[in-house]
């Protein structure tokens, strides 16, 4: 029986493994630079993806704080290239979304969608994903898992559960009244709050547990 | 160094976990029948459910088909005890989606909503949690995760993505005309039959790949 580190792995295979990771979590470090510089992040999640960057055993791949959007959907109702047609990482007006609705450069498939927070972690060791499972369920956050491993990688992602999505315009005909996208708004905004109380929770923990 | 097997632990540790995996497959076998005999159970979900109660190294403890849904939600919009004011495992008709806004007997905040199909597996190792997420990505599905593991017992959650989720409804007062929920259930039929699609590839692959 070949000798082997508590991972399962032999000290050769922990050693690339190791060294895998490395490469893995400095390339991901100039991406966030990048996207940083070039102004290509969600400027909310700019502080916890700096703090997760400078840890030494965890990297982040994708953030999202959680958005309120006009979508443009195709046939199968599924995210395409260029399906932002308005976007906001903050509340919103019953003007600014009336407007986008009744803007007649759009003439697809309208939703007006609120997603919830997206954070994708990645760390090295099934022991480090076991830690961050623990702590986000203990905040009663559910929606987290790890989606893909392979030795020195793993991929943890965690999402918020509020949303709403609301089909508002098909080709040029608006499907929905004035008053109704009002109580849109105010339901959007409350689902966005909620979202960011979690999200302000989800930043507290991660940078108490992954120092 | 103590000896260890392939995933790190010691053989007694094996022989640990295996027992306990044997315990918890048997008792969500037995949930499983409880559940058929009480037809608590979606109907769609029967045979695979029953499939992959048989095989040796895997079992499911919670599933659905996919739903169209008029939920009564509370003020924080999350689900509670009895929801489900109208829950259909099928598309829908005008008439019924209707009638259910419309049924005084409802003055909470219902929504309309689609729900993608839910598929909770549970395993006794990480290679065969790999195994699975490796399958369900082939398919293109994204949405699938490990969400808790410890010797012998790993979970995989599995999630379509198809939804939609409007509000139709605040008090007694409903909020939306009639003309727009005849669109609202042609867009649920649609995704209910691109979710049931999703659901028959992923049924196929899981027969194959489990057995």
């Amino acid at each position: 029986m070949k000798p082997q580190t508590s991972s399962g792995m032999t000290p050769f295979e922990q050693r690339a493994a190791d060294a895998r990771f490395r490469m893995v979590k400095e390339r991901h470090q100039k991406s966030l630079e990048t996207a940083i510089s070039e102004k290509k992040i969600d400027p909310l999640m700019i502080p916890i993806s700096k703090f997760i960057a400078q840890t030494k055993e965890y990297f982040t791949t994708s953030t999202c704080s959680g958005r309120i959007t006009l979508m443009d959907l195709d046939e199968k109702e599924m995210k395409r290239e260029g399906a932002f047609f308005r976007k906001w990482h903050r509340t919103v007006t019953f003007k600014e979304v009336w407007e986008g609705i009744c803007d007649e450069s759009n003439a697809g498939n309208l939703w007006f969608k609120q997603d919830g927070l997206v954070m994708l972690l990645g760390t090295h060791s099934m022991e480090n994903a076991k830690h961050v499972l623990d702590v986000v369920h203990n905040l009663g956050m559910k929606r987290i898992g790890i989606n893909h491993f392979e030795p020195g990688k793993v991929h943890i992602e965690i999402f918020g559960t509020h949303h709403m999505s609301v089909p508002v315009k098909s080709g040029k005909k608006v499907l929905v009244e004035k008053e109704y996208v009002k109580e849109l708004v105010k339901l959007a905004n409350k689902k966005w709050k909620m979202n960011d109380a979690t999200l302000k929770k989800l930043c507290a923990t991660l940078k108490k547990e992954l120092a």
